[in-house]
């Protein structure tokens, strides 16, 4: 073991997002701060999550775009995109990202190791870099080491016909078929990307309707927008176990029935990235599905934090950013001597993009219903709105949940209504009164009149 | 003359947006409203103005998405657009809608009259409906008269080689080549459809730059984006006549110079309805161009109130029906004796719709400048945001106004930026401080954050 111990502030074990907010937060406010990433910087987000799927989306958007108007008979023609230029495209981007990240963590001042890092006894981790084994110090240590696809063994990839979403993303040609198992954001995004690029799309959810965890008009809409544009879906299926058979995929259910396709991509889930961390050496805690316990200042032991996906509390980058800059916030004032904050998560927005997209701020109907909270709920559809029949695709609608008279939550699916999720998360943040919403100028014509239409109309007991 | 007169509490004339929205305002605040419109329901905006806009840039999107991915190489292919079968859709959604107001104000118990409207005196109006002249008589009355495209003599549509909005909106096959006098809202977003439509387009704008009423940082890039679509951008030019010419139409400047184009339109401005009402029956006093003065609770007069374009406080719907529903509100107040607020405008977004958009809310640095204000300015550019990297549109920013720590204005130009408008208005009208926008959680990946990135970057001395 090395005797020289580089000691610092803060040690950051994972550079996605969380991470590398964490380490420059941390920098920001004075902290002599070390990364450890073993693999790219950007983590899951940049570089097989969020990123490459808007991309894949942008590029694709004219497919769709064309085929609304062609549906109405007002347009004709064809649009084709090739994947493989899109992939050497996404590369270059990413490794431009990539290559910004490094050069801000060293602008900041910020110590990049490339390789695992593993804690160990006081204060310590052991980080296996390429050129050999350092053994780091620190005061505060910040996990952040994300998440990976997650599957029951009955449905494991074998990264050939059967797909997670890391191996999808890569593919250069679009098979004929998909099958994917799984509709949460991951899943309709994939389903999305490859029927626009021609591939037969087949959705199977276990739960009986499409992305499970929005609210049921929302997931029920969702199915209607994707049948309509010719995918399969399939809505409490229970897949016993796909794998390769022939060269293809196949899904077979409980009952013997079979489903073939030439790919299957496996969207059940994320798991957590918390074994060989050395978790143990501080008696870190997992729940069930191993994610990392954290308490209220997102700490999993006194000296080490836990954020963004490894701690399962959202799997999503924003949040993730969000929670380390409270983790790299808070370890500067304790080491300070001063007191901080407890973490406050904030209305976090959450977006299934597409040719209709879903978003939710706040509260949703179903989690309030649960819990025999008094709310009422109002409604706009979206097909009265200039924005969604200019584009063709009036799928959709705005809810919003009221709880005491102010806005607790919102949710929508629209066209392009991604876009609504930051004034959503703004007028939840705000608590919005119907007073409020009568008061606020919208721009006209604008998808978010559709807010406004929902925030005006009648509030109900659902 | 009619020895009956029937008598309102509120007389509106005009059923654009201002109109309609006073009348259904005051009608549920318990007033007994009549209406009357010469022409069509919805006015300018939903006629002649926003709305069909809208539905051209929504039918020829996926031409502009196309062009963008196939500028990357990433898309090959083409999409074409009918125009004859866009012109049918857009009558029947207008039909629809004008159908769907005057059913909404026939519910609320709105009496509506099909006719010109003219004030006589002791509060009364004379409408030359269609079965003949009637007299009614109000206790208020709303003017809201609205606009119609404006021009100096030399620039004079013949409705045939040139044109106004109103003409260049119903045509049903799109010119080989189109000359467009003026770059403001209309005349770049009609030089973006009629673009995607294959016209060969020509600006022409008297100013040093593209959308003088913006941000000129904006405008420069505007003039980019144009140039490097294939559209001709010609700033700094005076047009001294445009007249047709052998069948098209010849634009000359005053050095003899002359231009040609299959069409021309005239986007030069608006000129507002405030001929023929009676005014001057009720001493009321017009500025140089003709609109109606108004004072600070939109008065023209003790009992009438002028709103939306007709008062040339802003062009804009949005800004037209919040006056509106202002005024209908501060007559229902004083019928009733109570006492009523001065009018406040809000923050109210502005938006250019188009292939990249331009929006702002709030303060403008120019304005400022003049003013002799003592401010700060924050910028981000859309290079670096993963949406406009997506959609292959890059160009453009958003560029943030400070004063006193507070965000007093926001303006931004870029792919889809139309849909910052509602969460920048909402930013300046809360007033967010730096601290504001790191608290807050914008979702990732998203247009907004660049909002975000622009309030976070340093703000300099302009």
């Amino acid at each position: 073991m090395n005797a020289t111990i580089n000691i610092f502030d803060l040690l950051v074990i994972g550079g996605g997002p969380a991470g590398y907010e964490a380490a420059l937060t941390g920098a920001r406010l004075g902290l002599r701060v070390a990364l450890a990433e073993a693999g790219a910087l950007g983590g899951t987000c940049l570089n097989r999550g969020c990123i490459p799927t808007k991309l894949m989306l942008g590029a694709t958007c004219a497919i769709e775009e064309l085929a609304c108007q062609s549906r109405l008979r007002l347009a004709s023609g064809a649009a084709h995109v090739d994947l493989a230029a899109l992939q050497a495209r996404k590369e270059r981007l990413l490794a431009g990202s990539r290559k910004a990240m490094a050069e801000a963590l060293k602008k900041a001042g910020v110590e990049v190791f490339a390789g695992r890092a593993k804690l160990m006894p006081g204060n310590a981790a052991r980080i296996a870099a390429e050129d050999g084994e350092k053994t780091v110090g620190f005061a505060k240590c910040v996990l952040a080491a994300g998440s990976r696809p997650g599957y029951p063994r009955s449905l494991a990839p074998d990264g050939d016909a059967v797909l997670d979403s890391d191996a999808v993303l890569a593919l250069e040609t679009p098979p004929q078929s998909l099958m994917i198992v799984g509709s949460g954001a991951i899943g309709l995004e994939m389903a999305e990307i490859f029927s626009r690029l021609g591939t037969t799309v087949t959705i199977v959810e276990a739960a009986p309707r499409l992305a499970p965890s929005e609210d049921p008009e929302i997931g029920n809409a969702l199915a209607q927008y994707f049948k309509r544009k010719g995918v399969a879906v399939l809505t409490g299926i229970t897949a016993a176990g796909v794998a390769a058979f022939e060269g293809r995929a196949r899904l077979s259910l409980e009952n013997g029935e079979e489903f073939f396709a030439d790919k299957a991509l496996i969207a059940a889930g994320r798991a957590p990235n918390s074994a060989g961390l050395g978790l143990e050496e501080y008696a870190i805690a997992l729940n069930a599905a191993g994610f990392i316990e954290t308490g209220a200042d997102l700490l999993a032991a006194p000296d080490v934090y836990a954020v963004g996906d490894v701690n399962g509390r959202w799997l999503l980058a924003h949040a993730a950013a969000h929670q380390a800059a409270y983790a790299a916030g808070h370890a500067a004032a304790v080491l300070a001597g001063n007191q901080a904050k407890p973490y406050a998560p904030g209305v976090i927005p959450f977006c299934i993009y597409g040719g209709v997209e879903a978003m939710r701020a706040g509260a949703a109907a179903e989690e309030l219903a649960r819990s025999g909270a008094d709310f009422t709920v109002s409604r706009a559809f979206m097909a009265a709105n200039p924005m969604a029949q200019a584009h063709g695709q009036t799928a959709g609608l705005v809810k919003a949940v009221w709880v005491d008279g102010r806005v607790a939550g919102l949710a929508a699916l629209g066209h392009n209504a991604s876009t609504l999720a930051t004034p959503a998360a703004m007028i939840v943040a705000a608590g919005w009164t119907r007073q409020d919403a009568e008061r606020f100028i919208f721009p006209h014509p604008s998808l978010d009149e559709a807010l406004r239409e929902a925030l005006l109309a009648p509030a109900v007991r659902p």
